[in-house]
């Protein structure tokens, strides 16, 4: 850490700050400026947050982190991109883009056999589909719950889809791994930390959402609460950030892909239905994620949005999707990579 | 809702939306404009989110609900503010502003029962001080949890100051209930509606913290979880949410106090000490929400703040707090009440 | 307009509404919902904020504006998108895509015509710097000014690219238009009414950049200032809006694309240098934009970027940004166009 | 500034970093890390971007300045605050807090007359009124101009209040001095450098209000424009930014007040009506303004608001002011002020 001392800091006030350095078992470090004193805190910051309360003693005006406060999830510990296996034929964070999609929510067995068949026909590798739904209201459609995961789990079995669904509470997460082939943590859950160790301690790949005021290092952060628990199958998730504006739902971040590609070695999906809530704009910005290097995304599809319970007005509908793919490949070789 | 056609809609897709609106058990009602046509759909929207798919049709432009989607906490149901009980001696919601104070986490018990006595002794009615702890870093003081329930209880014992505590997962919140007087939801659990439905079956006040990127209308969305599972006992707090500013660690949103006095009748309490993250900025903050009309104030104080474990940037220390509190009696009156 | 009455509000409040709707040149039109009524007031909303007064009268819970208030810069006015000429062989709005490449400043002879021949080579279409620079810092280089102008001048003499160059005052507008083939409009200035009205007047097309708080919706309302003062020829402009993020400068809205198309007939340009802030990103971020359907691109080169006087953080190398180009030509023809 | 190495630096980077800073005429001093080194640049880095290119540099993560980039606005130059004389009877700044009242738009005579007898009445310092008004909307009143500035002189005389309103152009604003006590620099207008360093050669005090997306250190930056062309009479004011909040039209962020407060000496004014947009939120954060520290405050009061030609919802009819000022005295005593 680097304390940055105020202009008009006294002997005594340095020297109190010298010494905590020292108690905190750092190595404290003196640059004499023009007009005020700069003093480094040599050691590993991490977890550290005892350096952090050197800003309530006299005479200090700031103090700045220099370390990046997560480590598994860092460059520093694996250069290249990792690549997490989802199924026997899936992989993802290697050349081939990973696309997830279907509806928001399962809603009866045959809106998501029909919503299967459809994505996988269009080319999709692996199906979404919410059984347990966090919802803003109480009095909206929590859905079908287990038996949407055997829904889900038909559906597959139907298709060969690998299957991704979230998981909301720590006391069902055993269950819904029982089921899932990718455990999704959602943008509300995305710092609920009992359910991040949780999902930690399970043998599935994680598909972890970014929380709609969530920076990329505290999305990183969370990460490494999975990744700190055994987990190394971490998936991060761009889907939209809450911003002042409203003609779409949220800000979907895609400088994310880059800012998350030169910090961490995890794979990075994005999520253009959620991020901008409209089903017109899905279809640029999934060309501009794949474009902008993402390696997968995750896409809502619905086969009748205007009779869906959740989400209808940013479903596609299969027709679309279908042509959408069609697109995406095309970009996806003009950067060299395969859809 | 309120739905409104693009300006070249034709006459088939007006008649299929009507059809729709009849269809999900609404009764449709066109106002002709000078340039497009708008449609009311009359019934009771609430938790009925198909009418929002409607926005997926040809010819519509979008869908604008006009009720609240709240039931419990508006103040359609209560126009009176709500009184909440909190022990004996002390309770929110009327005309004494409650003063919740102690250090972020419990760290030890002479630490514990130091803070106890010193906000006993300035007039302090609620003891906090959390032993479960949503960390950002996995690699941060986790909290004492159960031991530090026994802390709590031990400092209540001994000065008679009921006492908040932070529940993290529905999993320990029977035993978080068990010590504590008031369950705090912290703004990162704000939309952990699995933990939002728990503590609403609980017999337990609950302080319910705004999350980061939460609106006025989220929170009293989060607010009716708990409420509609039975318990009646909510009290609502802003601390800070998330902007693009930086000299303060949080935008402390005071309007939120008269923009929640006029749609609902739960009491409003104020953090101002993660609200700014700067222990200077407390005590004029604490002075504007008693002014602005805030019921509550919940304040960090450590006897130690450069020793924290967490948090120690903004604590107070004690004789600043008791400073604090005469100052903050004497604007209550100004506004007619009492702290 | 909406007007939604309170749940209630009583007859005389409902009679003052109509009465007042009345007395503005509206016609009123009532549907009476379960709860309460809605007041649809029918005629041009546009422009007449007496409407919105209605928000202060008895008994109104609030009123909802149905229509865009922006006219000219519409799709109602002009269905298929714009193409704006800037010399006799550039035109942006139709197939090809317009790169935008040169320094953020002007700071030499030397450096603008080995900037205009490096973005030449490599195939850019305009060249852009600065002569009169908005600097949030009053001791922070303010740019050549009309030395400046001129030696952009003799850049395009040189190279034969149009010039792009920011205007900051009305009273130096005339000067700069001398000299500019294209007038920008920088995102402190995107509500300077007095400068949008003053370029609105000159004959030059105007570029105009979104405010760092600007929704999409009042960046409209910024163009239609210009084009209502007899301009028709303006570009709109993404270049980052303002987030809590800080892993970048600013968050860059490529959303704003399909918001953008979907609304106005303008043609739509992303400042992946501004939006980024870090020249790691500038690459992938500018592939994104094409595949999301950008119409051009602007983009900050500078050959020695360590010695910048502004902005070297964001900018390419020559080498670096005739590799970009050559990614660019290959996604633009996977979405069906050029470079 | 200090400039932090990546974990990997080899020795020709650093080699590379140390010269530049040389070239650049600093001193660097290097700090071994554990895991990377940091160097310290030493020497006044305000006004030095040529620094902050260094991020550009091989084997730089990252480059962090250490010094506000203000100087006349900051404590260090004057450590008391500032009290700037606006008339014979008013200043602002020292222990009485100066309430300035009146309508958004100069609309009429009898309106403005109206207004100052009303808010002189109920014992208000200084009379707002908008004559040239920066809307929006180019079908929106956009003011009276000058005929609206003799209204306000004609106001003036009659009642003794001295006057503040907008300047939205160089070249206006010689007009606009000959007639205002005050020069308010409106939030769009906040960094339209060509406006600041004009009002900076005026001779009269400046109310400069924060932008919708600015932070406290470009407000500070801002100011300084002003200060740094020799006018030392700036007044800052928080109104309001721009957040994803919508239950009200800006977000009033008080904390400004003690953030601003242990960084500047210069006044700090509140404005509530448009930090609000809500004329029942004024009343609240009014005194919470007030309680809180604020030297001054700006509130909108209309004789009829129903009939404003701008900004009605956020207005308060004479009545409900001459209440508010009866409380905003109780609290200003119970903060050891006056108004």
């Amino acid at each position: 850490m680097i304390i940055v001392m105020k202009a008009g800091a006294d002997k005594r006030e340095k020297e109190e700050v010298l010494k905590k350095i020292k108690e905190l078992g750092y190595t404290p470090h003196v640059i004499h400026g023009t007009t005020r004193d700069v003093i480094g805190a040599i050691g590993d910051e991490r977890g550290k947050e005892a350096l952090q309360s050197i800003e309530s003693m006299n005479g200090v005006e700031s103090v700045v982190p220099i370390l990046q406060p997560y480590k598994l999830a860092s460059k520093e510990v694996m250069k290249e991109s990792s690549t997490i296996r989802i199924s026997d034929s899936v992989s993802i964070g290697g050349k081939n883009i990973v696309i997830m999609a279907g509806p928001c929510s399962v809603e009866s067995e045959k809106q998501i056999i029909d919503s299967a068949i459809a994505v996988k026909e269009a080319g999709a590798h692996v199906l979404r589909g919410g059984a347990f739904k966090p919802r803003t209201s109480p009095y909206s459609f929590q859905g079908l719950e287990e038996d949407g995961l055997k829904l889900l789990a038909k559906a597959r079995e139907l298709t060969g889809l690998p299957i991704v669904t979230e998981v909301i509470n720590p006391e069902t997460a055993d269950l819904v791994a029982e089921y899932a082939d990718i455990l999704q943590i959602g943008a509300r859950n995305s710092q609920n930390f009992a359910l991040l160790k949780k999902v930690g301690q399970l043998k599935r790949p994680v598909l972890l959402k970014r929380g709609m005021a969530m920076t990329i290092q505290e999305l990183l952060m969370s990460a490494e609460y999975i990744l700190s628990e055994g987990n190394q199958s971490v998936i991060l998730c761009e889907r939209g950030i809450r911003t002042f504006e409203t003609a779409t739902r949220n800000t979907l971040d895609l400088s994310a892909i880059p800012a998350l590609r030169s910090r961490t070695h995890l794979p990075v999906v994005i999520d253009p239905s959620h991020g901008t809530g409209n089903h017109h704009y899905v279809g640029p910005m999934s060309l501009a994620a794949i474009a902008g290097g993402a390696d997968g995304l995750i896409i809502e599809v619905h086969p009748d949005p205007e009779h869906a319970t959740s989400d209808g007005p940013q479903s596609l509908k299969p027709a679309k999707f279908a042509e959408l793919m069609v697109k995406m490949r095309r970009v996806a070789e003009a950067v060299d990579r395969t859809v």
